[in-house]
């Protein structure tokens, strides 16, 4: 079998199918459904030599071994839960490496189990009563939507169950909104797909008296376009809006050899998988190593609303969902503009046949204003570049909410990391003109309870090598009347900073202008005489609102944290854990780090992860409702005392012969409405 | 003569010269020097009923009678200094309506005084014989760069002082950046152009003791292309940014009529005067009244450097330099891509004719990503939309620095500010091998100190009329364990808000999710059945670092606060006051909140004014070095509950028909060099 081009490259579909050989070679008792065959990335102590010989252009002494990490779920009717293993493959030699069964713990969910769990529901007894009772219009149907049980508590744990929300489709158009509709029934289903309760959903805030009418479905449902965003359901949209295209004459700035992607003075490799979607490896900007790897760690999404069964909303939708598996089939056109260049990815199917999942991730360039300027006001000479930006992006639809993530890499060579929340807010019902402290009313009878979005980014820097420190500084004012301090005027003021010795998390200070440096202490700036490093930029985030006791809190704890930094470890990649699905907590980065702790293990001049917390306290705008238009949420990481100079100096000056921008006339749009007369300021 | 179109308008160049002969005629034993003749625009009063009537399509009742403001000097030999007079001119009746001395006020900087300032300067014995010890290389001079003198309360301010550094250009290129070789030389200029003090810069750190050899200046200093940003200076650029244009073939969305600027469903009108640059006025979307008036309010920029005479260093590049005055002529292909519309503005010529600035606003879209997007998993179909925004850009030139200000309009009826800080740093010279705490060192002997840009957005809402409060709304847990409060899981948050009755100034607090929400109380919306409103989406800054005794920290009150909120006064535009220029303090906002604290002036319901300030802490990295990239900072505003769904829900649906993207094969922008072979992920 043919080596990959590159030890960082995801498994090919040859190499998927052949470990799904391996494996059932290994566990011929058994009939596996496999969850997820994805590459167990080398252990880094394999890959620094690695890719030192490779960048001095010589041959690698030794190659990383093709290793496999492979999720299987034995069904066995005399088993009960179903038994998970994990297994690592060596698939060069064909051989299993290790074999683990994950006992209490749950795979990421099942989409085709979910289906399975929407039939089961919808055929209960009950809950054909209960939809009987509502008198439908013609033409309308009920939807189930299932949500993985989110630990209260309350339920067992070691059971899969299910929670079941009812929506109602007003119309027979499949893309009608039935997130405007939702009803006041929920439904439990155990993992056998039985449904072990069915009950009704508060419709007014605790403190008020339960309302036995139940009026929201006995209320006569009106459909209205004003919940629907699907252009089928819409009036004619807006016309006034122009069309406006991109044009590279010369095609795009970026050249790739497989998965390594080269653009201005960057290389990187890009990488793919099932849960954490698109991950970047040796980041490096004119040849010189910046980041070992860059990844959306995790995200969890806890709602705020208090009333049982609210509590059990809170989704992981990297560690239960899956960036990977959820990524969208990108559009030409549509979701990017100008030369575009698409990624697929490779999952495989419950068999072990590779799945091809085409275009996830998306490479195009923009234009991105001005990236430097100066006038000198003597001579009114003007130079200006213009910025141009390389951006990867993926994006992922999680049930009703969409998210997009992009990585930009700058000609100045920073990078910005946005997420954009879009998509349908989750809703619930609620009485007719009832309100509740923790919910906005989008449209009559329709709650959007309050939440919010936690993510993780994870940052794994390499910068001028492996052995990098966290330094915090901060600009303080001098002390006035100190007679050891010159200060006379009371203007001055300087930094104070200080580089952090041990793993822990730490907090944001805007009025302190806290910054975050990555830096490498051995390698000095031959100018400014400093270590060489990269801030942050951060985005300034409310933390976690769940009460400490709460399993929303024991199951994020990143959520707690702004920035955390800790040891490297080869597969600590999650920092809620590896299994967050019903995980009832003790597996993230804070207990990671207090394991360790008898260690005191050093995070000064060591291989270091920089892990940074932020998100939105997401109390829903009507603005939001039928569909969200983009939330931006932007992390930066910015060279500081990196290189010797603006990084983006050399980029050409910006020139109308290349740029062919046009001219407005006086009227804009339309000369002829304003007779051609300029109406100068 | 015939009315402008609208009172919001700029003076008209005839209305410039027309007002200078109103001016003259009213002081005629002497001969003004005309500083500005700007339009007073109506009050407020005034102009409610007029754009009521306006949007109603009505005949105005009465239009407002157009008034100029006019500063002039009053120069005399028996004057000393010279005299500073402000004048009210109604244009319509050519009558003089005020006139007013500004005893002890300072005009704002006159380029064509700080011409005299240099020459003086370098005429000046001392400073010849100081240049003479240089023995400087051929074809290298000594440039001198005059700066308005910031008091610190040493000399009298009174009179006019100038703080004169010195430079070398070490080639006879006009355009070499002298700013990378400072000289430790210093001259104080007095009004009469009389040089009253040359003195020798420090050049170590304070405690150090003083280097009498001023190594610094004896050093051979070598020119460096590494401190050049000039094309003609530099090696040859990189040549692998291939050319992106936007093509926009049936012209753009906008349509202008004079001043006049309809977008999608935006409507506002564009002014411009020498001081604040672009303003904006009467801002509405699909007809509603959104902001009265949107504009840069001032900027300051004190350094950090706490050794005399760097405490002098701190620039309000409003106003005491102008944004207007000091705007770039935009060019076409440079500063901005795709159809654009320029605006000229017009100030005035020392003798009071009209001064065209052209090109001083650009106007033009952009494609802005992703506006919303959806996927139904059900039926697997994707609607998205791309986001257009609109973009009103001004650039303007305080000699080192550049800052690029726009306005972004959004079709989801969001704006948002954005600041681009580039340019060059100021810099100071340092020996060889030295190091303060206070600055970096981006060049053998060149420091760049640390400093702060602080910011003011003046945000004068009219959201459904001018009644307007402001809220303060924070995120919080909902308490476990009390009885009273249901919240059995301990994950319940809500929110709790404030309505401010009286005028202030507050702090930000992302961890509290503290936001600011400018509402309409008597207007609700008829869903969620709260008042309409807008939030601010601020930009989290430190404020000033200077110590509350200090010169900076009286002249610039608008730097304690993050956000300010104050009754609307007609003229109250400058949040450090009228006359910056030498201000000892007591003018600013909280000044002048102050004053009003007996009458305890409500905001509640009342006409309001919100102010915010931000900028950045910038300790300069040696990356912003020969020329910055730009650093952005961004504000916004956003609808809360204000129209009845997303506003952008009418925008049309994506279509690679309309956007012509263009599929990138395998290799990139380099097809040959990889041979064709797609190495799939």
């Amino acid at each position: 079998m043919a080596s990959p081009s590159h030890p960082f490259d995801p498994l090919t579909p040859k190499e998927i199918s052949q470990t799904a050989k391996i494996v059932r070679r290994a566990i011929p008792e058994s009939n596996p459904i496999f969850r997820f065959i994805t590459l167990k990335e080398p252990p880094k102590h394999e890959m620094i030599p690695f890719l030192d010989q490779e960048h001095r252009g010589q041959p690698p002494d030794a190659r990383p071994v093709r290793t496999a990490r492979v999720q299987v779920v034995i069904q066995d009717a005399k088993l009960s839960p179903n038994k998970l293993v994990e297994l690592l493959v060596n698939i060069d030699d064909e051989k299993v490496l290790h074999q683990e069964h994950l006992v209490g713990k749950h795979s990421y969910i099942d989409p085709e189990y979910m289906k399975s769990v929407e039939k089961a529901c919808l055929a209960d007894s009950r809950v054909q009563e209960e939809i009987k009772k509502l008198d439908l219009p013609a033409g309308a149907s009920v939807i189930v939507e299932p949500w993985a049980y989110a630990t209260d508590g309350v339920n067992d744990m070691s059971e899969r169950t299910t929670m079941c929300w009812f929506y109602i489709r007003l119309t027979d158009n499949p893309d009608a909104n039935y997130y405007a509709y939702p009803l006041d029934l929920c439904a439990e289903v155990a993992e056998h797909l039985i449904v072990t309760k069915v009950y009704q959903l508060p419709s007014a805030a605790h403190d008020r008296i339960h309302d036995d009418s139940r009026p929201y479905d006995r209320r006569k449902i009106h459909p209205t376009d004003a919940s629907e965003y699907h252009p089928s359901l819409r009036p004619a949209p807006r016309t006034s809006t122009k069309p406006y295209q991109v044009l590279q004459p010369e095609g795009p700035s970026f050249i790739t050899q497989g998965n390594l992607l080269m653009w201005e003075k960057w290389s990187m490799r890009v990488g793919f998988n099932h849960r954490e979607g698109l991950t970047l490896h040796d980041i490096r900007y004119d040849g010189r190593s910046l980041f070992y790897r860059l990844s959306l760690a995790e995200m969890f999404v806890p709602y705020g609303d208090p009333r049982a069964p609210y509590p059990r909303k809170g989704a992981f939708d990297l560690g239960n969902d899956g960036a990977g598996i959820n990524a969208n089939n990108l559009r030409l056109g549509c979701d990017c503009l100008g030369h575009i260049k698409y990624f697929d990815g490779w999952h495989n199917t419950a068999s072990g046949e590779a799945l091809k999942l085409p275009n996830v991730v998306c490479c195009h360039e923009q234009d991105d204003g001005i990236l430097w300027k100066h006038t000198n006001f003597r001579t009114q000479n003007a130079v200006v570049t213009r910025s141009r930006i390389l951006v990867l992006q993926t994006i992922i639809t999680v049930s009703n909410y969409e998210y997009i993530f992009a990585f930009h890499f700058g000609q100045d060579a920073s990078i910005h990391y946005e997420v954009r929340a879009t998509g349908i807010l989750s809703t619930a019902p609620i009485n007719l003109d009832d309100t509740v402290p923790y919910g906005t009313i989008v449209a009559p009878g329709t709650l959007a309870p309050y939440h919010q979005h936690l993510f993780s980014l994870r940052i794994d820097p390499a910068l001028d090598g492996h052995a990098n420190s966290l330094q915090v500084e901060e600009s303080v004012p001098l002390p006035v009347g100190d007679p050891d301090i010159h200060n006379p005027f009371g203007v001055g003021y300087t930094t104070t900073s200080q580089i952090l010795q041990h793993e822990q998390g730490l907090d944001l200070d805007f009025a302190k202008n806290r910054v975050f440096k990555i830096i490498n202490e051995a390698s000095r700036n031959p100018i400014t005489h400093s270590p060489v490093g990269f801030k942050l930029l951060p985005c300034y985030s409310q933390m976690l609102l769940a009460h400490p006791s709460s399993y929303h809190a024991k199951r994020s704890e990143f959520t707690t944290h702004a920035v955390w930094v800790t040891r490297y470890h080869d597969d600590e990649l999650f920092p809620a854990g590896r299994h967050t699905m019903q995980s009832a907590g003790g597996e993230g980065i804070a207990s990671a780090i207090q394991q360790r702790s008898a260690e005191r293990a050093s995070v000064r001049n060591e291989d270091i992860v920089v892990w940074h917390t932020f998100g939105s306290t997401h109390n829903p705008r009507i603005e939001d409702w039928p569909v969200m238009p983009c939330e931006k949420m932007v992390v930066g990481l910015k060279p500081v005392n990196f290189f010797t100079g603006n990084p983006g100096l050399d980029v050409a000056v910006s020139t109308q012969e290349r740029n062919r921008s046009v001219l407005v006339g006086c009227g804009g749009g339309d000369e002829g409405a304003d007779g051609g007369a300029c109406h100068l300021l």
